[in-house]
């Protein structure tokens, strides 16, 4: 068993398998307002479920500091769930593969600052782990009056570090 | 006519005829992530039409500094557009209520480091206005393939200052 994950750099195709990456990477897909604003358009794949909503929420997350210990993985079986960070600071991502219904091997991202993402709906994740002040996001995710929280606490924990 | 306007300071009681305040303001509406972690819960009011559903684009827009010059307003009449600024810098917000299918009054707030927006479906607002760079922001709006632009140049342009 990986007792010790070491977090890696932030891509966008390291991290399809577990959702997008949301930042002003590469060439913007429209140049808009007069040339002043490029846009980066729709690059979040959404899905809020048969009984859900798009919602958007603000989180404010005490700040993390590494060597991480992870005890406790979740996921939202009913929707996808995207953390946009209201800050240029770097943040820890904690995902992992689904095994049968449980997490299976675990990854782990230094998000650089400027780099959102979104979760696809059902990937199992970390809480929110900020690495600085102020730990403020806005998240987008299901709105929805049905249960959309599995969670799954670690027997071993596991260390993440850089 | 109102030739120059102030920007005042963005508070959700004034902008509420425009739309949502999206910040972590007041109390959180719940504690999340074993205490780590303040929700302030489904803030915006969205509403993407009958034809639409809800995207996450990036914007990256170039900072304007005060005194602005104001030539353009324009709005989205099957959509509503929330703004999340991606830095804690203060930027500038731009709306006017409808006068019959034109802007009417104009007006103009700084939003705080940490404020982020969502106008509500056909608002009157200016183009995005970072005043700091990097002038990076998360905007969840309406994504569809029917007409979603009005745009009113204005015979005279107004100065907005603070």
């Amino acid at each position: 068993m990986q007792t010790t994950i070491t977090a890696r750099p932030l891509t966008a195709q390291d991290f399809a398998p577990y959702g997008d990456v949301l930042a002003a990477e590469g060439q913007a897909d429209k140049i808009i307002n007069q040339g002043f604003c490029g846009r980066w358009h729709d690059r979040a794949r959404l899905d809020f479920g048969p009984d859900g909503r798009a919602g958007i929420s603000i989180f404010k997350a005490e700040p993390r500091s590494l060597p991480y210990t992870l005890d406790l993985l979740e996921r939202h079986p009913e929707g996808s769930q995207a953390f946009i960070p209201i800050s240029m600071t770097e943040w820890l991502v904690i995902v992992a593969a689904d095994a049968g219904g449980a997490p299976g091997r675990i990854a782990a991202f230094i998000a650089a600052p400027g780099q959102g993402i979104n979760l696809h709906r059902g990937t199992w994740h970390g809480v929110l782990t900020p690495l600085h002040a102020p730990g403020l996001f806005a998240v987008i995710d299901r709105i929805g009056a049905t249960p959309n929280l599995q969670e799954f606490p670690l027997e071993v924990p596991r260390t993440i570090t850089r």
